[in-house]
């Protein structure tokens, strides 16, 4: 196949010029936004800073830049913390800018708003490191496939989702708009685990297998709670207001005490629904109301009506 | 570790010298065509591809290159445009040529077919625009969780798998093989929503969270439906033709008609079911048969044997 | 917005700088292991080498490098057997060194014994491949949607789930740490099937959608069995030994005979559960002990309780 083949006649190079100048015109028209000229985040940058705060986030050896000796790792860890306070100050700066969350702020103070809030969230982050070497324990605790930490660490898509949500809780703590749920929906797109930043998660959390799990933005879990694939804390019956539009902010998601366990592919459903300490959801429940403490809560095996030789 | 350490030993040279002539055969004789030298698409390509046209096709500024302004922004779409209707046209070729689903066809005119498509592919972007600004509305009037519209087109996975869907059907009501599916399986691999690209689907279309969605090939979906995650619109007890092979090609995949709500985990299956307008399907109903217009099909909430104290 | 605006003030500079000290502090404290300076195996370089593999692996022309001729793909696939040992032997020395399972063998054996599992592993392929096409001929038997063997190639996640849990049990058998769990770990990325490598499947294996499929480490799964979006193959109720530990190791995991379909969302439990050659399990069925041969388990369809005009 020759080069000269690619050319196209000139009918089609006519129709494809009109069809160019149409999508100019479109890409003007069908926008989203009567905001002016502030340009979005960049999906990739936030995706490339997750990149690093994994790097320097989890408790073990750096994991992928490969075969860090111990003397130049304090070299590497300066590095990355350099980067990630410009990439993040800029980040930041536009998601402020954009106005979305901030409609009142003026816009020369986003800039200078956003380097103080990149330095203060990497502050957070030798605590982080503590609170996931909790969770990787937990892990490790509760799974009898896990043969080693180091395996946690290295292959456990639960513990890449908590350390991305644990990171963007605090974020979406310091105001910072949009990136927050950037930050969880690439661990969602990475993990299949859907973990909204306003979830409020105690210590020790372990999540195994974890695709299709979906915690949403006003669920609060205590400490030591353990959930396989597939659970959701969901909404139930979304309230309206007079006009018909969604109310937004209530609390719409359940709340699970300490020390629970939820089996794979449980619903619990509803902001009013409390899951008591140290109870038990089995697989495939649904539930939209309260359980005390200590519950167990199953449903029974279906009577099943297997019949041989069908 | 010194780079000599590397060089395997002249036995185990050797060995690896047997393994690899081993493999050269085998990718000779172990392959599925014997359709002559015909190269596949390209996945990678593909995936290159749905980039550069997300970047065209979100309403909103173009999001992931950074930071465009007004000005450049015709610039940009003009190359990625001009960028677009080669790679396409190349990929496209090459998928006529391998002849699949084209079996009858000249091979000469593969080529040319190819730029035509690609160029009437590219004249539907405006429209496709237009319909996509749509699903972004939609997604924030039915999540209490969304915040304002960008957020929605910076991360929300329903909306990257709608997105890609539309392009994919593009294609596939042109006819062209393996690249809707190629395409609809990246947005899979991104988000866990798996759309067959021969689905039909209106507009105004919202799925939130998603992973676990499948919705197969002769699927219809009417205008102003919601969807959630885990929820399988599929087929059921396939066909046979009387030599036990599967039929193909008939409506094995429900009806949605406008308005419908269907909650997590919901599994509708069968070509014969409808689902009436405005009905609302309960989290993990298990269907397979039609429901009226304006029904509300809901599991009731399990007899609960949670035991206090167990 | 000039590079001068980029500039910290001092105050934030001091700040910074601290903070820098601190996370250095935290990455030398809050670690995992106990084990010396040993690195940890790089994510990144395993998923490269599942890239390469995948080339040399499925069936059909090697697909991503873009139009290999005939000719070339001698020289193509003795490039990547090349770059695949030197890869392989790398990352599998330093997980044997890091010593997580093999706690007993001296270090210095670790590069030698790297070397030798890269080739042998690589003498499975031709192997592979065969088994893989048996693979790809049962998921075009069994889907209606599938217009060709090549279109199973292009674009089922299954069919990629597949070859890399095969590859991945192959370093299992070889009782390669670490390595194995990461290549199925990024297959679940990629696709949401979670295929544990201990798992033992038989010939002629079709996985269709796919999301959310878990099956765990000491799953034995015969010949010729066909399982659906969201089934499990789980634990249930795990032993703990006097000490209230996790017993680890014993069979866990259900047992699936030859010709089995399970359909989607179905839940299958522990280690004792034996699902009988020929059998059908149905849609969101949940099951904890075994069924013959030739059974057929399906839930009712439930009692629903719809309201028209609701």
């Amino acid at each position: 196949m020759r080069n000269a083949d690619h050319q196209p006649a000139a009918g089609s190079r006519r129709r494809l010029a009109a069809i160019v100048d149409a999508i100019v015109t479109s890409c003007r028209e069908a926008v989203i936004d009567g905001e002016g000229d502030a340009p979005f985040p960049s999906r990739r940058q936030v995706v490339e800073i997750v990149g690093h705060l994994l790097e320097l986030l989890l408790p073990g050896r750096p994991v992928d830049h490969e075969l860090v000796d111990s003397d130049s790792l304090e070299q590497e860890v300066r590095r990355r913390a350099s980067l990630l306070v410009d990439m993040l100050s800029m980040q930041i700066s536009v998601s402020l800018r954009h106005g979305c969350m901030n409609g009142g702020r003026p816009c020369e103070e986003c800039h200078k708003l956003g380097q103080e809030q990149a330095i203060t969230f990497l502050g957070r982050i030798p605590h982080l490191r503590k609170v996931l070497l909790g969770d990787i324990k937990a892990a490790f605790d509760r799974d009898p496939a896990a043969k080693c930490l180091e395996e946690v660490v290295l292959s456990y898509p639960g513990l890449v989702a908590i350390a991305i949500y644990r990171m963007a809780h605090e974020l979406w703590l310091l105001e910072v708009p949009f990136i927050p749920r950037m930050m969880t929906e690439h661990a969602h797109a990475m993990t299949g685990i859907d973990i909204h930043p306003g979830a409020v998660i105690g210590s020790n959390f372990f999540i195994d297998h974890g695709t299709g799990v979906v915690i949403g933005e006003t669920t609060e879990i205590g400490d030591d709670v353990t959930i396989y694939q597939g659970v959701t804390l969901g909404g139930y019956r979304f309230r309206t207001t007079a006009d018909g539009a969604l109310e937004r902010g209530y609390k719409r998601h359940p709340t699970v005490r300490d020390n629970v366990i939820i089996y794979a592919s449980a619903t619990i459903l509803g902001g009013d629904t409390v899951i008591g300490a140290r109870s038990v959801i089995g697989g495939s429940v649904w539930l939209t109301h309260s359980v005390p403490a200590d519950a167990v809560v199953t449903i029974e095996e279906p009577d099943l009506k297997y019949k041989v030789g069908y």
